[in-house]
């Protein structure tokens, strides 16, 4: 039997030298490989209390839909800036060189919701946290954030400190 | 019964005046728009023979994931440029102002598999038809293109006329 990290490819030393990249395109383009990952992703709800699934692009839309889809859950969108056409509200976060910026509608998350954050990977966990705190500005409450992958040598979680965080697969290193 | 197209939120002269902006995110972010709206899709490959989903960056991995999970196939993502770790294939196509490349991973079609192109919305059609010459580059075929929602008035039809095209919602005009 076949485990999710069985379908991820390694590419070393990309995008530069002492990277590991972790590849989830081979997960996706097997049909059993897509099938558990999202399986053990939903194996990370079981038993939560939520209202509310959010990814943000792009790469968290690919998770999130098929979860909230199977769950019977909504998905809100965390896009880059610039791409949703109503009202929102917009957070900047740090990158390794310069910064981005993402947003949410204003009218996505109702307030006292309770949100799971969805993404493929957690390296230095930037993203996520600005998402988290979008959610928090609309009054929701992030109850859960979960990953396919986690990049523990990162200390991605450390700026996570505040939720209740969960991954499939653990890689020691960056 | 609600329709798809009951949660599709009309906004009018955005991005400029005379087009009616046509937003999937109110469909997403409720639990039974979403459902509706993957069901439909999935609806219009009913007894088609195929082995592979690809969406493009990044609405068109909003309903190719859920889709290709729902049946059990495999879902190969289509990338701006720069974003795949490994071997790529490219196609440049032109936008309103300037150009746009995507690529796709050298092995994510295997030769003679048959494709189904999935995305959220079809206005002039340049993306998924770029999206199309790339999949038969690899030596696949394009079986369907499937869409939730289709603006008539742009014509993006003719540019697919070698295929078999479905959309869920049909709006009149651009």
């Amino acid at each position: 039997m076949k485990k999710v990290e069985d379908y991820v490819r390694t590419i070393p030393d990309f995008p530069e030298p002492g990277i590991m990249f972790r590849d989830v395109t081979t997960v996706l383009q097997d049909a059993e490989g897509l099938k558990l990952a999202i399986d053990e992703m939903i194996k990370l709800l079981e038993g939560l209390d939520f209202d509310v699934i959010a990814g943000a692009e792009s790469r968290g839309f690919i998770f999130g839909t098929p979860i909230a889809y199977a769950l019977n859950k909504p998905f809100v969108l965390i896009r880059k800036k610039g791409k949703l056409p109503c009202e929102t509200v917009s957070k900047k976060y740090a990158l390794e060189y310069g910064e981005a910026e993402i947003e949410m509608h204003k009218d996505s998350i109702k307030p006292g919701q309770k949100v799971v954050l969805v993404d493929d990977l957690i390296a230095t966990g930037g993203t996520i946290a600005a998402a988290a705190d979008l959610v928090k500005e609309l009054g929701g409450e992030v109850v859960k954030i979960i990953f396919l992958m986690e990049l523990m040598g990162l200390n991605g979680r450390e700026k996570l400190s505040a939720y209740d965080v969960e991954s499939v697969i653990k890689y020691p290193g960056a």
